[in-house]
């Protein structure tokens, strides 16, 4: 079991759905990620509050053991988000965003926090991400994710640290729009040309797809079709509230690579199963409950179900190919 | 190896993509899952055609030693077809239908097509579906399926005929239309109320999803919850025509289960694979020159793909379950 550190927003979100509309609940893409991630492994938290942040809500990190000493409290306002979703309840639009304390912050961390093996990047400024890496030693693993703001806006610095990362998140209009194609596969296979060794494409309620750079390839010339791992969502009747499903999903990822220390391919596959288990109970609740509520049992609970979703039992060679004509 | 009886459309299609636009193509439901089920075991087809169909059409079947004694010609046009697909490549928008001769059409079997243990009854008028299915005697299993327009203007038919099928084949939007729901899980449990024992919803791109009543149910009180499997549609960088995706997904379908005779859930399960495998040909493709240049090899491969795309490595239960805290 290995440590992960977050760096990323802690914030007050406001979510109107078609059904319901909640103000002042706690999100944050450090938020949802520590609270998925350390049902799996410790998780240290960088991130910063202003003062209107609730004790109350710092306390709810602190009973997971997640270490909240790199949260920072300024004066002033913390992040505040407000978002909207449609009857599909999937992309929320953004009616407001109000950066407060968060503007302008850069981390600096402590001693502690460098060593940390695991680490993920979640969607903020591309040059903190930098600099969050330019801190760090050595990690194991760097997992990053962005949003379709900083590929408009920052893309040279995005680009860079893409080219650092090992693993790298995006839903579907993201991956289409840092690539300019339409095709997934090859958005993804121009990703992995960045430099990752894996990428993510989250697809919602479609799943989740894990293209892996095939390490076997020759090397020369074009490059090798990369390999792909696809899982299902896991199917809700009941979604309350879409915020956060992606930095949960990364929760889990991050969280069960840390758990195992493995980093094949397989287990970047059951990487990907965990995380969309960790969406799941995210989007069922308003705000950070789901993940909160999450437990052991129901992870593997639910991880079992995804798999059978995909299973047949063995077979026959005549089953597979047909006799043909 | 089992036969298939098909009843439904040939047609000649006209059809518009960002990227091309044909006229006068070989389609129709008959056509596609013809060629598809074909691959797996020997079809029967049951159709009506006007002067103006090529001899030449009607000897691609022969080639593939379909039986084609069930094709009627009647004086008149055959039926044309014209639709146009966006750029997302999905769901056709129908720019013009000319039923020609198959206006009032309606099938009378021969003594040696009321014997055929497998039927699969394409979007037709439920009427004649109906029909049919009084003229077969005691079929191994009835596949079905059905569009918008008949759910919208002769919802009673259908839902009888639903009623008498084993299998219902739908996509996604009109699973929720039957069902006046969004949720896709809702709508499945809603239409296997209805009588039959499996659901397969169609997903283009996100793949199928197959929905089986759970025979293990007490039978008490509200309907247990289906047992559900998930497939991902094969990955292609290249899709020239969706046109015959649903029927060709439907000719490897019913095609399987022909071929293995059998019907348990794992066998029902393959089907939706070697459906998705048919479909993906058919849609490299115009017309039905995708499925007709499909071989035995490129279907076993295909499979083979799907299966490792959601497949991972053995798993030790820590994999599976966080360590909890």
């Amino acid at each position: 079991m290995a440590d992960i550190l977050v760096v990323g927003s802690l914030a007050y979100d406001e979510v109107q759905t078609p059904f319901e509309h909640r103000r002042e609940v706690l999100g944050g893409a450090a938020s949802y990620f520590s609270l998925a991630a350390c049902l799996y492994s410790p998780v240290r938290v960088v991130g910063v509050v202003g003062d209107d942040f609730r004790e109350d809500d710092i306390d709810r990190f602190r009973r997971r053991d997640i270490d909240v000493r790199g949260i920072e409290r300024r004066r002033g306002r913390s992040f505040h988000w407000f978002g909207r979703y449609a009857y599909d309840m999937s992309t929320a639009e953004t009616l407001n965003t109000d950066l407060g304390v968060f503007d302008g912050w850069c981390p600096e961390l402590a001693p502690e926090h460098r060593e940390v093996p695991f680490v993920f990047l979640a969607n903020i400024h591309p040059a903190i991400q930098l600099n969050v890496l330019d801190q760090v030693r050595t990690p194991t693993l760097v997992a990053l994710d962005t949003m379709n703001y900083w590929i408009e806006h920052e893309r040279a610095g995005l680009e860079k640290v893409i080219a650092r990362a090992d693993v790298v998140t995006l839903n579907e209009a993201e991956a289409r729009q840092l690539c300019v194609t339409f095709s997934i596969i090859r958005a993804a296979r121009k990703i992995l040309d960045m430099g990752p060794r894996a990428l993510v494409v989250k697809r919602g309620e479609h799943g989740a797809m894990l293209f892996m750079r095939d390490e076997r390839g020759d090397g020369g010339g074009q490059s090798p079709s990369p390999s792909v791992f696809w899982c299902p969502a896991y199917p809700l009747e009941k979604v309350q509230d879409p915020t956060g499903a992606g930095d949960s999903f990364a929760g889990g990822f991050v969280g069960s690579l840390a758990s195992s220390g493995a980093l094949d391919a397989d287990a970047l596959r059951r990487a990907v199963v965990h995380g969309t288990v960790c969406a799941s109970f995210a989007v069922e609740s308003f705000s950070v409950d789901g993940v909160e509520a999450a437990s052991a049992d129901g992870i593997a609970r639910r991880y079992r179900a995804l798999r059978s979703l995909v299973g047949i039992g063995a077979e026959t060679l005549a089953e597979v190919a047909p006799p043909g004509r």
